[in-house]
């Protein structure tokens, strides 16, 4: 069949398990949208094996492309069709799908106006944010299990301004705000001066562990960590080392653009075999993108099958709830070497 | 610290490990409703636990009852003000928090009208139905993954109805429903005579090895295992065995109110370690259980901690969804012994 020859050109250029059923994915997102990117999004594929997939399906006269456009072909169409195989978006238009409205928050305008102020994302932090819409709901996410109010919270990178929104409400005892950007840390620090906020930002260097007074001091963890194994494993188990004991919870995006599925299997390992943790929420396309001025700079563009700049909203993650259970290990070594590089991660 | 103490003392009657969090949120649900019932849904904790600890609750002045509600004493409420701890609900109005907008299916009239003769849930066979919304939703998240159109899905179980909304879309190749009852079976049956659906409805013994003609035939796999650790390794382990190989999926439930996050992680653990599959999603509260005829008769509510039957809908489950990778094994073994009881599931 067409398809598995297709997953075996694809497999040349990838250890990275590639089988049909990843090409009925892309295939079929061909038939949603001619934007490359929404592609991406809609097949829940990694980006630089959809773009060897479009080149695939374009050699063979599956798709073609026009003024930056793909297009199913004639033949296309017929394989589709033939296969039977498809998909529809049914994303609620309300909540855009997180499942949290988080417009019930009184903080929602106060963020508005200060997230406009807020540093433009740099490529040297590997930096891009989130909505406003999507800050709001992981805090409106945590509220709801319990994991906001009176609690320690730390944030390991936050060019999302999770910290600033989670200390806005009031709620939590102690906000932490880690990152490398120093433009992050003043904003923050302004930010919580001008509005009287339980909120620190800190610079700390996240290769080596954590300081006495930041380990084992927090009941819940938010991070966004490089998508690699390497990566998670490092973030992940940093924030783990800074909560204080069992029952604590951690949060991280994943996303299907930079990791595929047998990566993602792979750090699902890490968190039951090495870290002990449970799984207790995995929410699809939580996480929205808004789109980052490096974007030409970036792997993923650089080798994009269709050189387009994304008009629309494309890169999206899936929100992870973690929580510590007896026995549960955090990550407490030094780390070494690039956490960034794997065959999968277009975003570096 | 009393909390610690509580958890100390419900811990004499569990093996399953009993910590502070679990008591937090416990008594960070006693501000939210006065219902025992909500009380489980929002504590996301198992019944039987909530139940030994809102006795420790009232033995301690935490919780009065009155008239069959649970009232936050003044000792109550100024524990959890010192704590500061607390939880509040924002989910989507629009989609019930599942992020699926199911009334985008075409069928949800013709549906409806179907689900109202559907056969009563009896105890027998342990069953209790999600609601119609519920059951869509589940066919639309199907059809946004790619699962559905073109697909061969077997249901392992069936009083929700999945496979009767999954054929009536007439996207799917072939829909199977096996199920052990006969009033569902036949029920299906007519439908798929009257609609022309691409339906069967079977009987099969699923303690017994997947038949020649029902093993490694399908795409998708939907079921509801019994909540214990050897329920879902059977069920989930059967659905694997239907699969055709690689990068195929399946979906099921797992509950808060049956299985602590203790339990999830020992099934997490199946699904990684034993299986080799990968979890895709695991949308918090997705399913909404319509409340069933025999409350009476369950566990959760003879050993309640009051006794009052529920008014509104408290038994949620969050669905998974799994996908095949290389080298994933099934289940294929005959299954012995009672794959119903454990200690925390109440449903029994």
């Amino acid at each position: 069949m067409i398809l598995d020859e297709i997953a075996e050109s694809v497999q040349k250029y990838f250890r990275t398990p590639i089988y049909r059923r990843m090409i009925e994915d892309i295939l079929a997102a061909c038939e949603l949208t001619n934007d490359f990117w929404m592609l991406i999004r809609y097949s829940h594929q990694p980006t630089l094996i959809v773009s060897k997939t479009l080149e695939e399906f374009s050699k063979r006269g599956i798709i073609s492309v026009k003024n930056g456009c793909v297009h199913l072909t004639e033949r296309g169409r017929e394989l589709l069709k033939k296969l039977g195989i498809g998909m529809r978006i049914y994303t609620c238009k309300n909540c855009e799908g997180r499942g949290i409205d988080e417009k019930l928050l009184e903080i929602v305008p106060e963020f508005v106006k200060i997230a406009k102020e807020r540093p433009v994302p740099i490529q040297e932090y590997d930096q891009g944010y989130i909505t406003v819409r999507c800050t709001l709901a992981r805090v409106a996410l945590m509220d709801q299990f319990n994991d906001l109010r009176g609690r320690e919270i730390i944030v390991l990178g936050d060019d999302d301004l999770v910290s600033i929104a989670a200390a806005l409400t009031g709620w939590p005892k102690r906000v932490v705000m880690v990152d490398i950007d120093e433009r992050l840390i003043s904003f923050a620090n302004k930010i919580a001066d001008e509005y009287g906020l339980k909120l620190d930002a800190i610079t700390l260097d996240l290769r080596k562990p954590l300081p006495d007074n930041y380990a084992r001091k927090f009941d819940t963890f938010v991070t966004d960590p490089p998508e690699t194994v390497a990566g998670m494993r490092a973030f992940i188990g940093r924030g783990l080392s800074a909560l204080k004991g069992v029952g604590c919870a951690g949060y991280f995006g994943l996303t299907t653009s930079d990791s595929s599925r047998w990566k993602w299997a792979q750090i699902q390992r890490v968190l039951l075999n090495e870290f002990g943790v449970v799984i207790c929420a995995i929410i699809p396309d939580f996480n929205l993108y808004e789109n980052w001025p490096y974007m030409e700079e970036i792997r993923g563009y650089k080798e994009a099958f269709v050189k387009t700049l994304p008009r629309d909203i494309w890169f999206t993650s899936a929100w992870i709830r973690i929580e510590t259970l007896p026995g549960y290990k955090a990550f407490t070594e030094e780390i070494e070497g690039d956490i960034y590089f794997d065959e999968e991660n277009a975003s570096t």
